[in-house]
């Protein structure tokens, strides 16, 4: 074993240690904690801002897109925003716990509750304000949390992983529940993929290299988030001025999210009318067609690679289909089954999609920019599992928790 | 690619296209299906005990141990026996659809539905009941089955796939619902742990080493079951009579599978009482004591080696501890996660075991034998899981599912 999974398995070692009382702690010891850590990230407030100001000079050094350089720049409004967030996580349920009981007709009542999952490992890119919102859902939810992130956010990064520990030893837990490797170079990531038996959940956060990446090389269990090559589909029987506002706001709205729409279906008799009106309100959008399309409006023509892309910019792929059953095989080819909508008046259409589009979550007449933990209702979200197994669509507190079955009985032995 | 590995893929592809029609068929038509393929099973009876004969010789040639031959011999009656388990699962709760419903402030509807999780792989050792107990599970529950049995068993598997495949056909869904490879190679097991894409979750079910290589080989999600390093924890206040009992039902009823325990320990205050009785109840078991143990009766050594071990077999180690927190401590670190027991009249100790235990299963005062689908009331398993992501403990109908949120509006976009 080599020195940088020695260190790696030493600080898994260390929170293991610390979560154990994390994990028979109570709701409301765990909430005093988040609000501790908020208050320490506003008292830490100075600190914080300096070492922002480092990672943000190194950035411009280092010529890094404007965009990306606003991304992790930080401001007392930013951490109060920050701070307050995980007050509003402090005053969600509980997670753990609580469960279903029954009695066994041999006298066993079973209890299975809620605990944690371990130790969670999130591997993510610049954005300072996942460091806290990260440790707050995890903390909440019992779990231990082993933070990597990017090398451009890691001054700021580090003042305020130093203050949410400070937070955390204010209300009694050890700091040592909060791990983050020493540096942030690319062997130290790799080497946490595979701690297996000391990393119980790996989450990746960020782009799509990201979460190739770990997806090929992690041994430790992960789930997999964040792909979204999401579909609008305009049935025949539309309201097409419901349908031109859900498709506008779907692709426009914040096209570099993850629930935004990337492709645009259209059936075959109302493509005449809707393409002109659609290519009018999509303006500022760079339009991609299939044939049929490029022969009713004038846009680029659309590869098979097109359908496959998720773009995550103000560029959309077109084609024209011939119903709704065309559509669901369509998206069921080319979606990684994120997010998709029909708009229709056609109940039968709406039920078929709805039962045979494979993905998430699956929308009639509304946007797809929906599928979010928050929109959902879940308070809050840890990312937006694209995979089948432990949890799909957004992951909110109760995703980060396994169960235990609690048997009790007065000597039943097994016949 | 090479060719074991096209063929596979080619085969799964024919499941994931007849899956589709399985996948949004009503519960009561998988129930008929179910029933047809029971029906089936017993009307091919004379193809299926004949080649059964089969592989018993060959078996009988290989010199193969008589207890493995008795596991995989078919009768009359065992045939009856899996067609009834057939009929029993076909009577269960259909595990797909419904969920929880909510409305938005914005006026979204919400419902969380139960989807199937896919095309599930399913390989396992000799005994043939478990090809028509697992095709059972996973067309209940919609799933589309891949089995990869043991090579000793394969004339018989090849009878009951043909049989259920026309049962399956009679009752009008695909046979093509029930994948197999045309042999029992380890090339083919270990490319089908690789169908990343056709796969979406593969159950191991046997040994510990087959386990392992699941484990070490598959990229496609896998379902971690039967590892079971189990323990049974007599405190001071016991009732010894209940405890011996418990104790020897743990290690004795059945002690081939995986929850039988395998440790014993004791409270330093009571061992000199209680371990000559448990000495004598536990006859016919070899006993391996602690250095404490040794001190008080005849027994062997057991080495720190023996306390990780599974033993499956009439062999159970022992060791003395100083109270319930040094239990609870010993058995987080030997455990596999399976199933323990604290056998006790004190509260605060039952209490301070079944929170810090870090198990699938925690009992008070009843014998861990109890972890079963059956025995906790989820009519059927599909396997007991050891891992904390997606499933843990029995692993019944419920948990061969996933979810999909199916979201209804009347225009709305985010804002």
């Amino acid at each position: 074993m080599n020195n940088i999974k020695e260190n790696l398995i030493n600080k898994c070692v260390l929170a293991k240690k610390a979560g154990k009382l994390l994990a028979v702690s109570t709701g409301e010891a765990r909430n005093n904690a988040l609000l501790a850590m908020a208050d320490s990230l506003e008292k830490n407030e100075k600190l914080i801002l300096e070492a922002n100001a480092k990672d943000i000079e190194k950035a411009k050094e280092n010529g890094i897109k404007e965009a990306m350089v606003d991304r992790l720049m930080l401001n007392s409004q930013r951490i109060k925003g920050i701070s307050d967030a995980m007050r509003k996580v402090a005053a969600l349920p509980d997670p753990l716990g609580s469960g279903e009981v029954w009695t066994r007709p041999n006298g066993l009542m079973i209890r299975k509750v809620k605990v944690p999952l371990g130790n969670i490992a999130i591997i993510y890119e610049s954005r300072p304000n996942v460091t806290a919102d990260a440790v707050c859902l995890c903390i909440k939810s019992g779990n231990t949390v082993f933070l990597r992130g990017g090398k451009e956010a890691f001054f700021s990064n580090t003042a305020i992983i130093s203050a949410l520990r400070e937070g955390l030893e204010k209300s009694g837990f050890s700091g040592d529940l909060i791990q983050t490797p020493d540096d942030t170079s690319r062997e130290t990531a790799t080497a946490l993929m595979t701690l297996s038996g000391y990393v119980d959940l790996l989450i990746p956060r960020g782009g799509k290299s990201l979460i190739r990446s770990v997806v090929d090389n992690a041994t430790v269990p992960v789930i997999e988030t964040g792909a979204g090559n999401c579909h609008v589909y305009v049935e025949k029987t539309a309201d097409l001025e419901m349908a031109a506002r859900i498709v506008k706001n779907a692709k426009m709205q914040r096209p570099s999210v993850c629930n935004a729409a990337e492709n645009l279906l259209v059936d075959r008799e109302i493509a005449n009318d809707f393409l002109p009106v659609i290519k009018k309100v999509l303006e500022g959008t760079e339009l991609r067609g299939c044939e049929e399309t490029v022969g009713i409006i004038d846009v680029a023509s659309a590869t098979e690679e097109d359908f496959f892309t998720e773009y995550d910019d103000y560029i959309m792929s077109l084609k024209v289909v011939d119903g709704y059953k065309e559509a669901v095989e369509h998206i069921n080819v080319h979606s990684t089954g994120h997010s998709e909508a029909i708009i229709t008046r056609n109940t039968e259409a709406a039920d078929y999609f709805t039962a045979n589009i494979d993905s998430a979550a699956v929308y009639v007449n509304a946007s797809t920019r929906f599928t979010d933990g928050e929109e959902f209702g879940f308070g809050a979200e840890i990312g937006i599992s694209t995979q089948r197994l432990h949890a799909r669509g957004p992951m909110g507190l109760s995703e980060m928790t396994t169960v235990k079955y609690i048997v009790v009985g007065n000597g039943q032995t097994r016949g």
